[in-house]
């Protein structure tokens, strides 16, 4: 690894993560993966989480699918270009001083506050947890705000519905260094992309594999034109002639997300909104177009899948690497806490 | 430490401990330390846990307190003949492995169930958190069932007040082997102690340092007397010649502790009912009974006080294998559960 464990107060540290339920796909690529691969190339340490731990608070009763999806999810973050040496790419329940952070958090927010959190409201709901609740999940904010807190993190990009996620971690620094004293934990700053999210093919808000309306990282060519066939676009335009929308319509919103030239799309779009410019035609285009985004993708993926040894080896490494950095965290805190240490 | 890691099936496994909260009294001697002294005697493993991270659940504001009373019921334990040869003395917050363990056991959980556990309800209550519950102070019976089941307890004394916990561990251990398949984790007995609890010196039912009702362990002969004098006997005893009643008098109910000739007692509660026996004389005697009880641990007490980098490596000892035994449980718990483990 050739990052340090050490961290430069000016150096912008990144993390982000995902909960590897499921495998990643197109919607992942636009809203995280392309800005990650961004944060490595410019001057910034990144983290980049594996959050098992996290997606076993609603999968306690399925460990081996959340145990396939951290190994699938950590080749598709290779496959895309996210590059070990400059990335850390970390495996959450591998680095247990997570676990003893939360521990201390958790004397510090109450059940109420959890409670009236309106990401996890939303999500309880979405579940149909009612009082059924883990309580792992109730309080995956405060694990998350040990997850921030732990490699000093000062850039979380995340999604607007993500963002009282933030708050909560910066109420617990807040609290933790009133408490202890000293400035052993920093705030974090919630990034939000610019880019939109990239809508399921559908036409929904979200694309998720748990909703059948995505096209996977690894998606196969037909897999690929069976998506695009099935896209959402204007069901007014009924006859090849019309006059046919563009706003929602979501083989535009994907041109605008995958195809570089704007001006092809711009062109594209004037074509529609006259007349003239078939569905069919237009999806062919996309159907290129995604086919020659996911390709070297699939490609890589390929051979990377084909080592399993060299993926588990990038894991410990970057594990090992986040788990310095944690230990570094963890160290004061417990100093600023202040409980006995037993002499060694 | 002559104890060895691997625990057979046969040998039966005793875990106590205590919230470093206040100086050890009266109450626990007869409560608990007398049978933990006999434990350690008998063909049993004993791990006793000062659970400094559960006085944090309630006590975030004030660790310095925490950490004061860890050292000094260590001093406690010892000086009243706990024998660290014998018995595994250790310090949760150096055990990151039960953190560990109760971040599985939260996904296992629901709050419903928490908020149902009489014990927790009734503490809420005591504690006038009501809905600013602390998150940690709600869930410390699943961090408990971590305790239990980490150093493989099978035997757990407790307070009846304190069966639910022993019933909600075994619940987190009756659904992890269904779910994760094997016998990582064993059920738990609790076994309340055939002694009643020693009431405070004013009568009320339990002896409490925050209650201001506490002969502590290492209250100075002075300290002792006024106890002693300050202590509940019968409201309607108020000539010496008059009968009086020996139920529900305090002086009677520790004589019944602390005097090891019965016959002496049973003597002097005949005498009582009759009448003609002064309640300074009996406190009198209680309190030579007490000076004689209190004044070696006293004096043991002191010693060891001196000597507090004997104490802290006899907590470093205990809770170097009380790692070992945790390490070995939550191998076995990872295991079972299958998540990703990076190649080392």
């Amino acid at each position: 690894m050739s990052l340090s464990t050490n961290t430069s107060n000016d150096t912008p540290v990144a993390l982000t993560g995902d909960r590897p339920t499921g495998p990643l796909h197109l919607g992942h690529l636009v809203g995280s993966l392309r800005s990650r691969i961004r944060y490595q190339e410019e001057h910034c340490q990144q983290f980049i989480l594996l959050a098992d731990l996290q997606a076993m608070t609603d999968n306690a009763d399925d460990p081996a699918k959340v145990a396939r999806n951290t190994i699938d999810v950590a080749i598709d973050y290779l496959a895309v270009g996210i590059d070990p040496q400059k990335s850390t790419i970390c495996v959450q329940s591998h680095i247990p001083e997570l676990c003893e952070l939360t521990t201390y958090f958790l004397n510090l927010v109450t059940v109420a506050r959890l409670e009236r959190n309106p990401t996890v409201k939303q999500e309880i709901k979405q579940r149909g947890f009612e009082r059924n609740i883990p309580v792992g999940f109730l309080v995956y904010p405060v694990s998350q705000a040990a997850d921030i807190t732990a490699f000093q993190a000062t850039l979380v990009p995340v999604g607007d519905d993500q963002l009282p996620m933030i708050e909560q971690t910066n109420e617990i620094v807040r609290r933790f260094n009133r408490t202890y004293g000293g400035h052993a934990l920093r705030e974090a700053k919630a990034v939000v992309p610019k880019v939109a999210r990239l809508p399921g093919i559908d036409g929904k808000a979200k694309m998720s594999s748990s909703l059948g309306n995505a096209i996977s990282l690894s998606a196969s060519p037909d897999e690929i034109r069976r998506g695009v066939e099935r896209m959402y676009t204007d069901p007014g335009h009924l006859r090849v002639v019309d006059p046919g929308c563009v706003e929602g319509n979501v083989v535009f919103t994907y041109l605008d997300a995958f195809e570089e030239d704007t001006a092809v799309v711009d062109d594209l779009k004037a074509h529609y909104r006259r007349g003239g410019l078939a569905d069919r035609t237009l999806k062919q285009m996309l159907d290129d177009r995604l086919q020659c985004t996911l390709a070297p993708i699939r490609q890589r993926r390929r051979e990377i899948a084909k080592d399993r040894d060299y993926v588990k080896d990038v894991l410990a490494a970057g594990t090992r690497h986040a788990r310095e950095v944690a230990t570094h965290t963890l160290d004061d805190v417990r100093r600023a806490i202040g409980l006995v240490a037993p002499s060694s």
